[in-house]
Order: structure tokens, then C-alpha cells, then sequence
């Protein structure tokens, strides 16, 4: 059976103020009326329904999580006793899995992405699916890049060997390159960006980490005896301690065998940043992208959410303005990158409650 | 003897969101500790004392003023029912020196401006008053002009003419001018800025208004037999409504003979805008001016106020940030003359909490 795992650990601290610890980016609407979650979820259902979901977060989203979804029975909501990154993460999802169906396949995915076309998506993951029922095989989504982003990791394929139609096998995993890096890829044609969604069987992944990943792989293979008791919570906690903080591209996927990689076409984003935001808006005639009680005289191209505030903008422009109860944010549209050092500012001087 | 007459009814929308009706610009401590009410009377008390010190402002903020300006008796804080200009404040405030001391001399000057040198400012009132004395005499105080500003009005004086040093015949008022005018007059040598800033006997200006403001004139003489009684308010009231809304440099000003003007230069400013607060304060290194609470990353010379909340800046430059509880105004710095405009929007759409 397909099951589906939907990685909602993160932070995304570069959605400062609105994303805070206590209530990250994939729980927030930052495109609308549903949270990324609740969109990401709703996305996969007619492929994987409520009851082959798993959501995999930080044990102090689990609540969250389940106010978001409560379509989803607690038991599938995994709650992860530190953030490791996306191995540890996959691991314990995938022995959870394997125990429940030893032909178990994954398809592991982010919270926090935006898909515009979800039927083209979920074609594409049919593919991946299919590809994926061979054991040993590894497959990744990969979109198909529409400009030289330095913000993604990329995938290099060979274009000769498709398997059949629409999958290719991995050549190279590439991390996020300089802008003249990322053109040279474009150029050669083979370069997909990766998405961070994969497809494999549990018992392959949980292989392929025995081989590449050998401490994780130890740390969780110890949690199976005590699977679904009272001690998996304990258990879990020992494996997370014990697992090193590192991705399953750079963990497993990188120097694996029998990669596969899916080329994909369905308005994908990770929301990276405001600016992303703002991109994906719909825009009124003076570019202007506006949410709250907002005045505007002389101004254009700028992104607005007030949460109480009355803001008026005089003479502005490409300008991202976010106003929440306790901190405001003013960013220039080309600089919302650079969110994140606030965060890291608010940390390094102890104003946590800010965080 | 010498009086002087502070007047405090403005509004100053310039100055949104901190400038309310509630809480105008003269009422605020837009450069620091003390409001530009008590530096303005602080400014003058060396060379007139509390005791000989009035101020005429609007009914609504009497007890504003006096609560700021505590030096003063409540009966030497002149209430007016509406606004109407400078004239009718002008003509309150004679008729009720006058009687109290027929050669009153009348310091006449608003309540929101900012002045450096407060000595080299006296001195030029000293001036301004010896003139003032000979009966008929209109003085006004002109600022040498350091650029073609077209936000004040200007006057001409005689340059051959001067009656005695620093101090010369006025030759012509001119209102706001455009650019062009602006720098011819600044070429022409003999032009000055029109301070607003007036030294005259109270019987002087009391001829002159019959003259040239004959309405209005009439509508305080028939005040004068209520003074100091129980009528007065009344009496105050229906002249106020019987007057006509204009400044004392168009209704007498421009059409009285007899007019002086002494030139000064002692750090003047009528701090109009956000950026004239950007200009006359202290900077740091990145030339921002920050108040409250303010992260700053890769942002420069920007004015941030912030009364309670976090701001953070990323990117940001030449802006204008003024947080307040209810309102948040972010506006350019080239474009702060344009802030009255979200006032006029909130009056026209009924949004009277705000304004």
C-alpha cells in the first residue's frame, strides 16, 4: 500500500514575525485561507487518504497539527523529540511503516511547498509510485527549472537512459549553486531542481541508510522492538539523540545506487521567503499585494499583511511590510533573504520572546 | 511693557500618526524630551516671564496646555471655539492686552517651531521689539534663507532702505512659491522666509485690522466691554463665528504700511514634516534615527518611532517609520509632505478614530 509522510518539523524563521517557534510556516496561511499543511495534505488525499497519512513534526507541533488536521487519528501524528533534519525523520517513519506493512511504500514530502497544480502533481507521483514498487529503488521528484535559482538544490540525470517514459535515472545531486553555477545548469539541459520529495519502499530506504547513513540506521533498528508499546516514546528519543543532524540527500541519496528522479511540471515553490509570497499573490493594478486595514497613496509592487493595525503606506515601493502584535517587519522585496538574520539576532541577544 | 503670545491651536496632519486631533504637533516631543510648546516658551521666558506669557489655542486644548505649560494661570490661557486662522487668534489676544496695559507690546509667535540658537533668537526679538514700540509699527521676523525652499512664504524688503541696522522697510509679502520662483528670489538677495513670527503694539495691530480686516475687527471690539466678566466665552464665541478664516499676513500683513522686517538667522526651522525631524536630529553612523524598540539589518538613514513594538528594518532606506498603538505610518522620506493626504483620506471615509 502508498502511504504518505508529510515532513512538518520546521521553523521557516524567514517568515519572521509571522512565523514564530511557537507557530512555524507550515502552519500559517500565508497564501490564503488554508495553512500550508492543511493545503499539503488536501493535495495528496484522493491519491493517499487520512487514514495512510503520517505527519512528522517537532513533539511541540503535534497539537497544532492536530487542530489543523483532525482528520488525521492521533497515532499517525509523530512527534520528534529534537529537530535532526530529514533523516532521522524519514527513519522513524519508515520503521513505523515497515512494521505495519512490510511492502509499505513512502511518498515523503515537505509541509511548506505550494503546488498550483495539484492533478498534474499527483500524475507525476503516480509515476514515482509505480517506479518506486522495485525494490532498491530511490525515486525524487524533480522540477523542471524556469530560472537560474541559486536557493534550490539540483538534480543531474542521464537524458539517455530513460527507464520509461518520464523517469530518468540520478546522475548527480548538486547543491545550491552560484548564480554562473546555476546558468551552467540550465544551459546543459539535465539539471532538475530538487524538490524534497521522494518515493521509495520503507524496507529500501531503511537499507539504503544500513549502507550509507550506518548510525541512524542503528540508532532507529533499536525502536522496532518497542514499536506501538509505552516505550516507543523513550525509545525514539534515544534513537533522535543518538542520530547525527543530517538531510537524506546528503545522507543517503547522494551516494546511493539506483536513484531514480521523476521530471515534474505543476507550479511548484518552496515559499522561501516574503518575496516568494508576494510572487505568488494576485496583485491589484499597482502591483500592490494588500491583507489588513491597509491606506495606500503613491506607492506599488509591495506585499502588506496587518493583523490589527490600521498601516498607511506613503511613497513606497517593492516593500514588504508585515505587522503582527508584538514585532513588525519592514523588508525590501529584494532582501527577504535576509529575514532570517533578524531571527538570529533576536537569539544571539536572548530576545526569545520574539522568536 | 512686553507680552508674548504663543499660538498653539494647529493641527500639524503632517505629522500622522503621532500628530492627533486629540494631540496635535506642538504638543508632541518630536525631537527629544520636552514638547515644542515648552520649548517654545522655555525659548522666550528670559526675555518675558511666565507671568506676561499667553496662550491662544483651540477650547480642546486647554487643559492639555496646562497641563504642559503648569507656569501658567489658567486665565492667561486663551480658549478658542474653532479655528479660524491667525487673525481672529491675533485679534483675542490684543484686545485682551490692550485693556490689561494700553502700550502692551505683543510678542506674537506659533507654538511649533524649532529654533537652535535660543540667544541669538532673543537678541533679534530685542530688536524687533525696540522697533516695535514706535506706535503703528508692524515688525515681522524673516529668516535668512539657506536654500529655495517653496514650503514658506517669503518677504521683500528695501535693502537701501534700513530705518537702522537689522532693520528694513518690507517692500512685499510672497506666498508659497514654485521651484523657480523660489530660486529667483533666493538670487535677488533681498528676500527672506516669512517666520510668522510678528512683534507689534496691541493697539497697532488692533488699527490696522480696522483697516484691513474690518469684520473681524468689529466682531472683537464688540467683545472688549465683556472682557474679564462671565460674558466673555459668549462674547468670544459669537466673534469667533462672526470672523472670517484667514492668517494675519493676508488680512492685514500685505495691505498695512509701516511694515519691518528684521532678518535672522538662528537656526530656524518650522519642522513641517518627518523629514525636517530626520534633518534637525542626531544620526548614527548609518545615519539612522532610531527611537523605541528597532533591529537594523543592511538599512540606512532611515527615521524609525516606535512606541512599543519590535521593528525590524532589513534593506531599508530613506524611509519613514512611525509606529504607534492603533497606526503605523511607513512612508519615504521624499515624500512626507504627502502624509496629510492619509489624513484628508481618513476624514473622507469616516475613519475619525484615527485621525
Amino acid at each position: 500500500m502508498v502511504y504518505s509522510v508529510i515532513m512538518a518539523g520546521g521553523i521557516g524563521s524567514r517568515f519572521w514575525p509571522r512565523s514564530r517557534e511557537v507557530h512555524p510556516k507550515q502552519f500559517l496561511n500565508v497564501l490564503g485561507e488554508d495553512t500550508l499543511l492543511q493545503r499539503t495534505f488536501a493535495r495528496l488525499e484522493p491519491l493517499v487518504p487520512a487514514e495512510r497519512t503520517y505527519v512528522v513534526t517537532h513533539a511541540r507541533y503535534e497539537n497544532l497539527t492536530q487542530v489543523q488536521l483532525p482528520q488525521l487519528a492521533p497515532s499517525r501524528v509523530l512527534g520528534e523529540p529534537i529537530s535532526r533534519n530529514t533523516a532521522p525523520c524519514i527513519a522513524y517513519a519508515a520503521i513505523k511503516l515497515r512494521a505495519l506493512d512490510p511492502e509499505a511504500i513512502m511518498v515523503v514530502l515537505p509541509a511548506d511547498h505550494l503546488i498550483r497544480h495539484s492533478k498534474r502533481f499527483r500524475k507525476v507521483l503516480e509515476v514515482a509510485i509505480r517506479t518506486a514498487r522495485k525494490p532498491g529503488a530511490l525515486v525524487t521528484i524533480g522540477i523542471q527549472p524556469t530560472h537560474p535559482a541559486t536557493g534550490y538544490g539540483y538534480v543531474q540525470y542521464y537524458t539517455g537512459g530513460g527507464v520509461k517514459e518520464k523517469v530518468y535515472p540520478v546522475r548527480t545531486f548538486a547543491e545550491k549553486p552560484d548564480v554562473a553555477t546555476a546558468e551552467r545548469f540550465l544551459d546543459s539541459g539535465d539539471f532538475l531542481w530538487n524538490s524534497g520529495i521522494f518515493v521509495w519502499r520503507a524496507d529500501t530506504i531503511l537499507d539504503k541508510m544500513s549502507k550509507h547513513l550506518t548510525s541512524t540506521w542503528e540508532a532507529f533498528e533499536r525502536v522496532v522492538p518497542h514499536l506501538n508499546t509505552p516505550e516507543e516514546p523513550t525509545a525514539i528519543r534515544e534513537a533522535y539523540y543518538r542520530s547525527a543532524r543530517i538531510s537524506v540527500d546528503y545522507g543517503v541519496m547522494e551516494h546511493a545506487d539506483d536513484v531514480y528522479v521523476v521530471p515534474g511540471t505543476f507550479g511548484w515553490s518552496d515559499i522561501g521567503d516574503w518575496q516568494a509570497v508576494y510572487d505568488l499573490s494576485t496583485k491589484n493594478r499597482h502591483g500592490n499585494v494588500l491583507k489588513g486595514n491597509v491606506i495606500v497613496h503613491d506607492s506599488s509592487r509591495c506585499l502588506v499583511q496587518s493583523e490589527a493595525r490600521l498601516v498607511a503606506l506613503v511613497g513606497l515601493h517593492d516593500t514588504v511590510v508585515v505587522d503582527t502584535n508584538d514585532a513588525l517587519l519592514i523588508c525590501h522585496k529584494d532582501s527577504t533573504q535576509q529575514v532570517k538574520h533578524v531571527v538570529e539576532y533576536l537569539h544571539a541577544h536572548q530576545l526569545k520572546e520574539f522568536v
